[in-house]
């Protein structure tokens, strides 16, 4: 059954957006596309909406000239489209029964339709010294522009959490010049979704580019009287001008916990393939809920921008009487850090491990253009399979250019079902400035059948 | 039944390979690869194997410095492992019944297993002067040497057809500084493959490097005294310094056909899948045989490099006692023209009415980076889908990075019939130096899907 099958009282459909990040926009740009005659409203805590976050960290490396460039849209533009955005307007409550919501300042608001997108909230880290000033975690625009201006004086940074953020902004910071510490509990960066073979590459070029890592490496408590000016760790004290937190995140469910809407055991609010949650008037998207993985319907959370807005146009869609779903998710991801770029989709083998998923893997590398095209990079490649079906599990890359298309490509494999040997045979573009004549991916799972081929000849 | 079931006589296996091109070193190398202990020999007209004439456009462009680097190996590579090479040693006939090669010296070569790779030749313009001394059609790597050495001299260049290599070719002696232009019959260059929209930008950029295009253009005649020195055509006579030809190719199936083996409705031989010919000890691979595409199960001829390195890889494995199959061909593509890079796989709006398949089209446009990340590029997608089932017919882009993964990728999409809505809900990776938050396929995908449901709402 269709969202749209969900009977909208007579006259103007009322709309509430609660939240003004990726899926908050994506549900308000859909919503009002949608049903053109819908009265779309949104609730923001904040001063803005309609900004990348993803952008602050190549802000504060200069790769970005300014945070004026992560802004999408002007408020104008919402007012042109006859959106209306409450901004710094937080939500205290939602009553189910009445369909009405609350700000802090006591005005109520009724609707027919709701879409939570509150988003996510750093955990601090439980050390002491955890609320001293001056500790910087990364979300909001503004304080980031105030941070960034502290970083004009700044010589030395500690970044906690070698999280695709914590590692981004180390890369950022180092690249601004300043003397940068990396701190992760892990063996290797990037642990929650990469292997230490994959990430080996990274971890050289961030060293190289003025970034110090330390693995291993457990915070024991922030340091400093008043503001922060260094961290206490397992491996020694690190005094710094700055200090930077990327570490956990939780989804922001208080308003949905509140209200009673179901919450999952990730901690994410629950909803079904239309993002409705079991309120049938109340749609949620983006880091606030849980989503099914594509292998084995564990349900997951928190996962990349990207998802957060494709996820708020469907809430928002059928918020307005459309009928999209939303497909489990095979979670492909990437970043640049250092000189090269990491990728994936689905599960490494650190994960797949931890998870008891059987599998069998193939490593191989190729090369993004023709070996004698100058500016060609590595390319590495990782595959885990199904070990009976050969069915694609998961994929890691690191390298060269297109790691960001052949991860959604990968990541679209995965849905599919496609196999090694499907990947083994794939035809693959020859063209020197843009490509080799063998595909990594290719070659990989090539590799990967003939060490099963000689596992099957041995055994 | 896999190509290993056939019985080899006793004592070592003599595997001769024809053709030293892509096809013939995916094969030589795959037979020593998979019977290390078989005499393997291979005989070229030329006097070099084991270079790459794609690069030949880019080296006159001198984006690659020098046709040294266009050689894979050197000839010591193959003494070391075993390989015989007969250098300019033309075979002349096969006698399927003696399993022997004759060369034009007269001597005889017996074989167990034989694999021909004789590629394609140009076919020369039909018109008067076809026969002049200086016309250039690029193939053989000393040959472009030499004419390296007279671009050194030359001002103006005609080249002879739109065709990818044509197209390259224009490109790269306008880089060098030529006064360029390219003729051909079609309105739109690359019109066997892509469309008018899609090629536009790529027009324009051309232009702008200083290629002047003559399309809609017949070649009547090459003029000159001996020496070709320029070109009439309907549109009037152009004098150039130097001519190349880059238009019709047929495969050299010369021997093939004097052997009696069977030749398809394309003109090239007909193999099964392990790339095995009407003889059950001969194999064929590259530009010489013909493959079913994967929809419609039609036979073409004449495709990339990487499909004869691979069918060389495949036949020479079988050759050699292994079992591997090659699969229907989508044909993902891709070139590199002016500033842009331009790709697809399967059916274009062109080639699809030209045949009569039924489709339903999209187009749409996004950026291979985040907006706000600088030197995002745009990327236009276009679509082809079965009106009923919405899988994948073809794939059409131009613009900035990753069009050779996306080629790839839709390549494969096609062959595991993925729909338009699967594309549609595609997850995509979003990080800003390497991708926006919205892929541009699934822009494209959406938009389609959005057509057709107005289009059904209208019905």
């Amino acid at each position: 059954m269709g969202a749209g099958a969900a009977t909208l009282q007579e006259g103007t459909v009322r709309i509430a957006i609660v939240g003004g990040g990726a899926s908050g926009i994506g549900a308000t740009g859909a919503a009002e596309q949608t049903n053109p005659d819908a009265e779309v409203v949104m609730f923001t805590a904040f001063e803005d909406v309609a900004y990348s976050p993803c952008g602050i960290p190549y802000v504060h490396g200069r790769d970005i000239d300014s945070f004026d460039d992560l802004f999408l849209q002007t408020k104008q533009f919402y007012l042109d489209r006859g959106i209306t955005i409450h901004y710094e307007t937080v939500v205290t409550s939602v009553d189910l029964n009445r369909q009405e919501v609350t700000t802090q300042k006591g005005q109520t608001h009724g609707y027919d339709r709701l879409v939570l997108c509150t988003g996510f909230d750093w955990v601090p880290p439980d050390v002491p010294g955890n609320h001293l000033d001056g500790l910087h975690y990364p979300k909001n625009i503004r304080k980031s522009m105030e941070f960034d201006k502290i970083l004009d004086e700044a010589k030395t940074a500690v970044v906690i959490g070698a999280t695709p953020l914590g590692t981004e902004m180390a890369g950022g910071l180092a690249k601004r010049g300043l003397q940068t510490h990396l701190i992760d509990p892990h063996s290797w960066i990037l642990s929650a979704i990469a292997d230490p073979d994959i990430v080996e590459m990274v971890e050289e070029s961030l060293e190289e580019l003025g970034v110090t890592l330390h693995p291993g490496t457990q915070l024991e408590a922030f340091l400093g009287d008043g503001s922060v000016t260094g961290v206490r760790t397992s491996e020694g004290e690190i005094s710094a001008d700055v200090v930077v937190v990327c570490d956990k995140r939780r989804p922001n469910t208080q308003l949905a916990r509140d209200a009673g809407l179901a919450i999952g055991s990730t901690g994410g609010i629950v909803v079904d393939a239309h993002l409705r949650t079991s309120s049938p008037v109340v749609y949620a998207a983006g880091d606030i809920i849980e989503i099914p993985h594509e292998l084995h319907n564990i349900p997951i959370q928190g996962l990349t921008g990207s998802h957060s807005y494709a996820e708020g146009k469907v809430a928002g869609t059928n918020a307005a009487g459309g009928d999209r779903r939303y497909q489990p998710v095979s979670v492909p991801w990437g970043l640049v850090a250092g000189k090269w770029s990491v990728g994936g989709a689905g599960f490494g083998e650190n994960l797949a491990d931890a998870l008891g998923i059987p599998y069998v893997m193939g490593v191989g590398q190729g090369i993004s253009r023709a070996r004698y095209y100058p500016g060609f990079k590595p390319v590495k490649v990782k595959l885990l399979a199904d070990p009976d079906t050969h069915a694609l599990l998961g994929a890691q890359m690191v390298g060269g250019e297109g790691i960001k298309e052949r991860a959604d490509f990968l990541g679209m494999a995965i849905r599919k079902r496609i196999t090694i040997e499907d990947l083994a045979t794939m035809e693959n573009v020859y063209a020197p400035p843009i490509g080799a004549v063998m595909e990594p991916i290719a070659i990989c799972a090539q590799n990967l059948l003939a060490d099963l081929g000689r596992r099957t000849a041995g055994s």
